[in-house]
């Protein structure tokens, strides 16, 4: 998910341990043998096959050796083609390979590994995003294309209807050029040739990146699936929530991803001696917006699915002894249907305009953006669904209150989101987590989704 | 007062305008011919004599003219005994003389002006402060000098059973050492020589900065009055705050100075991302601390005579996607009477523990100091009110709720305080304003005043 990053995590890693080295405690630390043979470890499902889980033992290694390619020493900062992409591109091509993909690397930088079915003109595609935020964890988009690979891998000579394609896109996170989506961008068609004219923070323009990465700025279209070509896309993700940890399943559906309502609110009222002022009369701009704050959580708190977030607050002048004359606070709003969102604002902005007048403060909406919910694909949704059914667990449909790839990619291609449960929630941040049986059952959710895919398609043919 | 600065101005001034320059529409612009003859004004008040009025207009341009004194082009800032105070000392010895003042620099760097009574061994001590905090108004402390130069103008040849002694202290804001009311200090017998050992910013000790200015900081005990020698100490000042402008009154008598309690406290919560955290179950510092405002508001509000106020608020990791993880903030609570303040106290903290229970979050105070209530003397804050009555005023009496030279002085001297209305009650910053028939009444108070403690001295003899 773009934008969001954890300053502080909730939860401390023990502060010698490298975020980046292997952990020693890993069921990873000897490739030699599968971790779950090794320690008795079974997965809390009954219907995960051996080849998932020992796919899944090679995701959580595969995903240990990523995380050494990077831009900082002694943690995980990889931006848009960054010269550690490289080396991830050889590693996942290498993978890819192994399991029987065809590979080859757009000029957006994705990569792109095919399983190829004789005589298919369609594909389904399974992906997520192999760039980071700076001090990242090792999960975050990196995990969806190796479940991906691992899906591959599961699904062995088993011969498909449609192409499978795995797509490592080569940017989500807008960290380099503070505009999200782009590898996802490129391959629906909707990347707008004016980004390449964009800075980075040295001065390098996006255009300058790509030609220095061995590709083609002028042929980014190229990477664009042609109509019709794509059968659907699923994005296997990691939750960035605690809502699968809470409900103790370890896998679930995206039923939308939320809609966001962004915005940047001031309080302006009189600075004034903390002192000599008395109470009754006073203008105080933090009083009101902490009212402000109490109503967004009220609202917040009522309605269901909604999450209504003051997370920036910035006084003015911020002195112990002076009463603030001004707060700039911004408000996230985000619910997976529109309707529900814009009333919440509406009523956001109702209940601050009360409260300024009450506090005999100034109000104001600095800044007011928006981005509508997106839908997912209901019959590729119910395929996941069903998936899961097969694999014992119980189908919990949740709303993706994070954007992804996928947001872009359901612009053109019907989309689905698998969610993996995320012990802690820690996102964007070295301590972010994922259990390898967890990573079995999605995986097997996975192949399974695809090979009912294929039934369909047989069907329908 | 020390410490409290105003970094926005409540009403802002015209910028073109510079802060140090008299101002083009003042009535002293013409130093010639007095104001309200000039401009056929009148002062509000019934029975201020035309001696007070012209000692007003003094008051006013020689305020205009210490202005012109600082360290800083176009704005006002004197800090201790810095170079500026040279010419300010040169100044105000002048007007002293003029008055019939004898004049002396103690070695703490008070100027100090004698109107001798012959035969008297008792003094009446007028005076405040002739620093300033770093772009400053014109009024604060310096009006309060050069009040009681003018009431001794006013007094002319009347005899008095007593010296009267106005002082401009070196210092009270605290600003060049951290250290406030140093020139008080001294005068008191309460200035303690470990401070000369301090620091300013550029590395000179505060004994340096004495002997630079052409005093001896070893003698510094001999700037304090013997035992006995003081009858009273009067502190004419700008109220620094809205109540005597609400109450339409000119002048105000100050019925003590409260006490303040200074606390630092923090929640702690756990930061989560904005859009996959459900709104149940989230342990938001931002959310608990914005109730504790409201909290500290409410106590405030409902009790008589309290000040509280929060006005730092920092929050970690303060991103709009990022729920907040911690929030530290200042509270400052001032009463008039100590029980009062410090019931106030613990019944916030009492619900700044239920509000973080009731949020998940930690709760902590990380400092909590405090200063107890001063007590002004009865007798002369008596005599005080029966001159305003005199001049035809309400005598409001009021708490201050800023420190002032005052609170040092009263621990050895009687002590009252003459409050003037201060217009938008914006204080230190250049936009600071008083009127001068304000001016003229407070001057008429303070002779009348003194003529009351004449006449009190000879009938206790």
């Amino acid at each position: 998910m773009p934008g969001a990053r954890f300053a502080t995590p909730v939860f401390s890693a023990p502060a010698a341990r490298s975020p980046n080295l292997p952990r020693q405690d890993s069921p990873s630390s000897d490739p030699s043998r599968p971790a779950w043979r090794r320690q008795g470890a079974r997965p809390s499902a009954r219907h995960v096959g051996a080849p998932a889980l020992e796919s899944a033992d090679a995701v959580m290694s595969r995903c240990d050796e990523l995380a050494l390619c990077t831009e900082e020493p002694d943690r995980i900062t990889r931006r848009f083609l960054t010269e550690p992409m490289q080396a991830v591109h050889e590693r996942v091509a290498s993978w890819m390979r192994a399991a029987g993909l065809e590979t080859r690397i757009d000029n957006a930088g994705n990569i792109v590994g095919r399983r190829v079915s004789p005589g298919a003109t369609r594909a389904l595609v399974i992906g997520s995003h192999l760039d980071s935020v700076p001090n990242a964890g090792r999960y975050d988009g990196v995990l969806g294309v190796l479940m991906g690979v691992a899906a591959a891998e599961v699904l062995g000579e088993t011969p498909l209807p449609f192409h499978l394609d795995v797509i490592g896109f080569s940017e989500e996170e807008g960290v380099r050029y503070s505009k999200p989506y782009l590898g996802s961008s490129a391959v629906a068609g909707l990347f707008q040739n004016d980004w390449l004219g964009r800075k980075d923070e040295r001065g390098v323009t996006m255009r300058d990146a790509i030609a220095s990465f061995g590709l083609n700025p002028n042929q980014i279209t190229k990477a664009s699936y042609a109509d019709g070509e794509v059968l659907g896309f699923i994005e296997p993700h990691l939750e960035q929530g605690p809502v699968l940890e809470r409900a103790d399943s370890p896998v679930g559906v995206v039923s939308g991803i939320a809609g966001q309502s962004r915005l940047r609110v001031e309080f302006v009222g009189a600075a004034g001696h903390a002192g000599t002022t008395p109470m009754h009369g006073r203008s105080d701009a933090l009083v009101a917006a902490s009212h402000f704050v109490a109503a967004v959580q009220r609202i917040g708190l009522d309605r269901k699915g909604m999450r209504a977030t003051v997370g920036r607050f910035d006084v003015t002048p911020n002195a112990s002894n002076v009463i603030a004359e001004r707060v700039e606070l911004s408000l996230d709003v985000r619910h997976v249907e529109d309707g529900p969102r814009e009333l919440a604002i509406a009523d956001m902005l109702t209940d601050a305009a009360r409260i300024a007048a009450a506090e005999r403060v100034g109000f104001a909406v600095l800044e007011n953006t928006s981005q509508s919910a997106v839908a997912v694909d209901a019959g590729l949704t119910e395929t996941l669904c069903s998936a899961i059914a097969e694999c014992g667990q119980e189908p919990l449909r949740m709303a993706s209150g994070a954007g992804h790839d996928a947001v872009v990619m359901a612009q053109r291609f019907p989309m689905a989101m698998l969610f993996l449960r995320h012990p802690g929630a820690v996102s964007h941040h070295p301590d972010e987590r994922v259990e390898r049986d967890d990573v079995a059952i999605g995986v097997e959710v996975l192949s399974r989704a695809i090979t009912r895919l294929a039934e369909q398609s047989k069907s329908d043919a």
